[in-house]
């Protein structure tokens, strides 16, 4: 079977033509940073044509960086996306601009988390939670080998799980979710308050006033650098606290860490978490921590493979 | 269909004889305190008999207080049971003592979940967490209707899923898990220890060196008791933030609150919880929370609606 995948992030836009799970072809081109909507069907409607001219795929599907609501393809809201306040329906949208075929709809997480338990770092495995790590934490859950979607497409919130139930004097830290350590947005956040107060850090060395990256932590954690040694350490904490409660709660088998900021952390961050979720786990519970393994087309494959699963 | 269900807890045993989730017969008596499993299942096998004389049951279905290695029917550790130290299988020594009978065994919290999904205060409702408040604290997940056992039988945890990822220097809190602030065994051992540095409290005026009761905490709260009150707001706080945490992770409509400590603090602390709950709720994903509809039949019945659903 042959399907069109498509991963549509705020950044760019990645699309495989594949089958039975093998890449044929792969395109991809940046995301629209103005605009509507429109132009955003527009511009994933060419990558679509680019890796798949002839329209050989049955079904095409497309992970969304936002929440789907159920069984409609409709992406009522991505901060990431321009214009994208309000509901788009992006598989009718798509439908008329591709000789209207059948498209899917999922969020870009879960077909990630999808796409690692069909091909990935979790195959044969059927209780499994996929985290990604990058300006926030987001997860997906398979659970009796099946991806879960729940009543409202906000399966799998894991950035929004508490890891510290009171309020912090210190208000950089927010509401003690597991974001508030962990995502790279607040992690940054918390660098610059840091800094502010008279702390010295490569960090602020390497960007100045500009965005710190994924590389930036790094090249900071390279070099040694106490402040960004200590950020990353209450990261993996505050991750392995979550993923504990999540094992306890749900029962799995396996974790597959994924997202740029774990990919550039490495081994040593995957090892450690590993650690710190082993001490942490519920009575025999702890599950093994393993990198994912489809690096950046994970998404659209995992994609192509919905398109087919719900054929 | 005519079913027989145990509810098989540390201080009593409760069996039902049910025909479609109505119960026809009802018997209890005491868990033996001291002996072996074996006198336990004796007990059981006793309780089954004075409501099913006649053998009248299809199947037997048993709610045991502690996780049962799936599909084996073996439960290997029971706290609440005596010399429960190693595997017991309980499926096949309940059936040699009940004219070799289909026995299911499930954990109880699990069945209770199950009752009130199917008769209960979540009858109709897909997508449910029920969360049961005693000495410690557990839960059941019912997903997409379906009762979730997860692939260790130890699904629903809720009471060491982690609200507090940080040590405390208070060792009475221990690791900052759940039922560190909201399970009865635990806030007895908060109250004991402020006790100890001074502090006045009804607690202990109620019973001495007595264990503390859920009627206790009651009657304390009642008399208007500051430290009661204080530790109470903290369990609530505390359950807020791990059943809001659970909503995130797996996406849930409904919340059923059941227990002794919640039957016994009553609507108010429903009312409570619920509102913290709304408060701490990611981006519009807030479920109510009813308060347990079966009361202590529970068990049995969802026990005996196990045995039939497996059938």
């Amino acid at each position: 079977m042959i399907n069109v995948g498509v991963d549509l992030g705020g950044t760019k836009i990645m699309a495989v033509l594949a089958e039975d799970g093998v890449i044929l072809q792969k395109a991809k081109k940046s995301t629209p940073k103005v605009g509507t909507p429109i132009d955003v069907l527009d511009a994933v409607a060419a990558v679509i044509a680019k890796v798949d001219p002839d329209e050989r795929a049955l079904a095409i599907g497309v992970g969304v960086p936002g929440p789907v609501r159920p069984g409609t393809g409709v992406l009522p809201i991505a901060k990431n996306l321009p214009g994208w306040d309000h509901d788009v329906n992006v598989a009718s949208g798509l439908s008329e601009r591709c000789g209207n075929r059948r498209v899917v709809v999922e969020n870009d997480v879960n077909v990630g988390t999808f796409a690692e338990a069909r091909l990935g770092a979790a195959t044969g495995v059927d209780n499994v939670l996929g985290v990604f790590m990058g300006t926030g934490v987001g997860a997906g859950l398979v659970l009796d080998g099946k991806l879960r979607q729940g009543p409202s497409g906000l399966t799998g919130e894991i950035g929004h799980t508490y890891v510290a139930f009171r309020d912090f004097t210190d208000a950089v830290v927010g509401r003690g979710e597991v974001e508030d350590f962990a995502g790279r947005r607040m992690m940054e956040a918390r660098a610059r308050a840091r800094h502010a107060a008279g702390e010295s850090t490569v960090l602020i060395d390497l960007v100045g006033d500009g965005r710190m990256k994924s590389s930036t932590w790094e090249k900071a954690i390279e070099a040694g650098d106490p402040m960004a040694r200590a950020i990353i350490d209450d990261a993996t904490d505050a991750m392995a606290a979550a993923i504990a409660s999540a094992i306890a709660l749900v029962d799995l088998e396996l974790v597959v860490l994924g997202g740029g900021m774990a990919e550039r952390l490495g081994e040593p961050f995957r090892a450690d978490l590993e650690r710190r979720l082993a001490a942490r786990a519920f009575a025999g519970s702890a599950a093994p921590v393993r990198a994912a393994a489809l690096g950046d087309t994970g998404g659209a494959l995992g994609a192509a493979l919905r398109a087919e699963d719900l054929e």
